[in-house]
């Protein structure tokens, strides 16, 4: 048994390589750009008004001309147009292009229109009110690096920049394995010594949540049919999640098989509670990982918070810090056990609290239901008092 | 203009009846619970092994034997089996069903076993390593209540009690609508006086972030056009999401054929930055939502975050408290508007830090996409000393 640093490290040490994919804009969200982005074209790409007015030549303000025939009305999606004669004016929208010969907007706020003829109201700035083209970007810059997490906002720069298909880095190919016969499915009438599958479904649930696709198997508890089953995923996935079927029962044949088929235990057992019976292993020719989740609900939930996200934040190059809560409660570390302790949690200010929820041992699937995540309590021998922050590893 | 304390609390009381449909279980995560969810059995639903180990009856301890020959293997998913003789011991495995006449659980650890008889080396207790029938749930309780957010813990849930279908609470229809003919679709390449369409893509991607179904509309700067197509996503949509359109602008027919098919006005302008230009309203017949944005990018993103997805989570009755941070600078109020300032976040124990990004004005994109959310600046004439708190709307 290890501690649980020592997995967390070992865990997170065993990234995998995935390579690069093409895909239509908006399904690239939560991905990885695999590529640097540059501006098309200037940004903005021209002269843009930011009001709705008219557009004047600053000239015949310095020749004190304060009305100004109407020569048309310029609205966005227009091309450029010119004013003709430069103590006229052009009436001009939010949006459009500047016309040629003119260098200053006045809001209508600011003006008087009747009978064809605008009267301002006020004094003008030579140029206000027009955002000039290449003031955010010049075309040719790098608006977003390689490495940048596809979030909605970065969709709509691509968007600006017509990257209508986007460079990706691959998403980890995840398969959820579902082990036992005692798991029934969720539509059918479990016998009394039956339960029906809801860690795998859960799991989906999770994934999904962060827009990770995958799929699922399950394995009765016949070694043929496991052995058979195993040897396709490991060639097909870059992640084989399991819920169940290691720990140290005699019908647990997953371990066995795993092993004869080039998978690399890494480690079996951690010193924490729940999620104790955690396998992790490394398929020696493909390079796909591992993770073995205890049977138990709680178990599997935790350590798929814990282990998995923290290595997919890995793989994609995500360098954000951990959360931490403060606890509005004592807490009993144990001397050799890392924790891993069901939350609720809640703003005050910009602090995070948390407080405990009881559960009934790792099997209580419906306490989980109301947890936000989990905190990680050390090992240790002393009472941690209330108002110790602790690492948080919020629920998906 | 209104402040933006009136318009956001104007938002918020415009909220809609959904109505309740079923989904299959894996595609109702997000949405809200509309039924109580009922335990269709014990939980655990029979004495359950919590250990791999053998299972005894405790008087042959009391009777001081310490050596049991092994009846059998009992593995989880047989059905209940029975301890023939009470100074046997039949193996079990984790999960398994307690055999008749058998009550207590030794574990593995704590026996030895060869020649078909288990020796064991420590002094078990009564009934250990048991999870008990009906003690986390009895049959009949009420294990969710409606009104529950559906997480992927709670998808566990449902599906241990074999709800494969779920009676929710609808999901608001929601249409995104691009409006002005100086748009272009992404993979077009724009004239000089043209733009991309990016702001709807972004509403896209962020709506798909949170799993929400929508569709999207463009109209045209044509005011026969806008009629049709309005007249029709109020019939058939909850939510109409505009961007761009109802400036002051002689091309922004908008707010006109709104009024003309039945769409009251709520509200138009706020006083605060960005998103000034913001027009909210209401279709009597209907009871549909108009939410119609300011068209620069910033304006766009900053009110979908702060004005829509807060009517939302009073739409699913979510009750949790809203976000603050604190700002690592000083920042300098508005007199009169209400500010909304780009920031990132970082944490720092329990404590989400902030420090605003510098943009370009309202119209740059590109340092939206380094943005984590929005801080609201409350209207003032004294600045803002560091480490202040302020409310965030966390970007999507």
């Amino acid at each position: 048994m290890i501690s649980f640093e020592e997995a967390f490290e070992k865990v997170l040490s065993h990234t995998i390589e995935l390579g690069t994919e093409t895909l239509p804009l908006l399904s690239s969200t939560h991905r990885i750009l695999a590529e640097d982005i540059m501006a098309d074209r200037d940004f903005p790409p021209f002269n843009r008004s930011t009001k709705d007015g008219i557009a004047i030549n600053y000239r015949a303000i310095e020749e004190g001309i304060t009305e100004f025939p109407v020569q048309g009305v310029l609205s966005a999606g227009l091309s450029q147009q010119r004013l003709e004669n430069a103590s006229h004016c052009l009436e001009i929208m939010t949006g459009a292009v500047l016309p040629h010969d003119a260098d200053t907007i006045i809001m209508y706020e600011e003006t008087e229109i009747s009978n064809g003829i605008a009267k301002i109201t006020s004094t003008p700035k030579k140029g206000q009110n027009i955002h000039s083209q290449g003031s955010d970007i010049e075309k040719g810059e790098v608006i977003l690096k390689k490495g940048t997490q596809i979030t909605s906002a970065v969709i709509g720069v691509l968007a600006s920049v017509g990257k209508h298909q986007v460079l990706v880095q691959k998403a980890p190919r995840i398969c959820v394995i579902s082990t036992g016969n005692e798991l029934v499915e969720v539509h059918d009438t479990p016998e009394p010594h039956q339960i029906r599958k809801s860690n795998v479904i859960s799991l989906s649930a999770a994934l999904s949540n962060q827009r990770i696709a995958h799929e699922l198997v399950h394995l009765p508890d016949v070694k043929e049919a496991i052995e058979s089953k195993l040897k396709q995923v490991l060639e097909d996935f870059d992640v084989l999640m399991l819920s169940g079927g290691v720990s140290k029962g005699k019908f647990d044949y997953i371990p066995e098989v795993l092993n004869s088929l080039g998978v690399e235990k890494i480690f079996h057992r951690v010193a924490q509670r729940p999620g104790k019976p955690f396998w992790f292993g490394r398929h020696e020719k493909s390079g796909s990982v591992v993770f073995s989740f205890p049977g138990n609900p709680v178990s599997t939930f935790a350590n798929y918070h814990v282990y998995f996200l923290s290595w997919l934040k890995v793989v994609n190059g995500d360098i954000s810090t951990h959360i931490e809560v403060t606890l509005q409660e004592e807490v009993n570390p144990h001397p050799t056990l890392t924790l891993f302790l069901q939350v609720q949690t809640h703003w005050k200010g910009s602090k995070l609290h948390a407080r405990l929820i009881k559960g009934n041992g790792s099997g209580d699937l419906v306490n989980l239901a109301q947890a936000h995540g989990f905190i990680k309590v050390p090992t240790g021998e002393k009472v941690f008092e209330k108002g110790q922050t602790f690492t948080f590893f919020p629920a998906s």
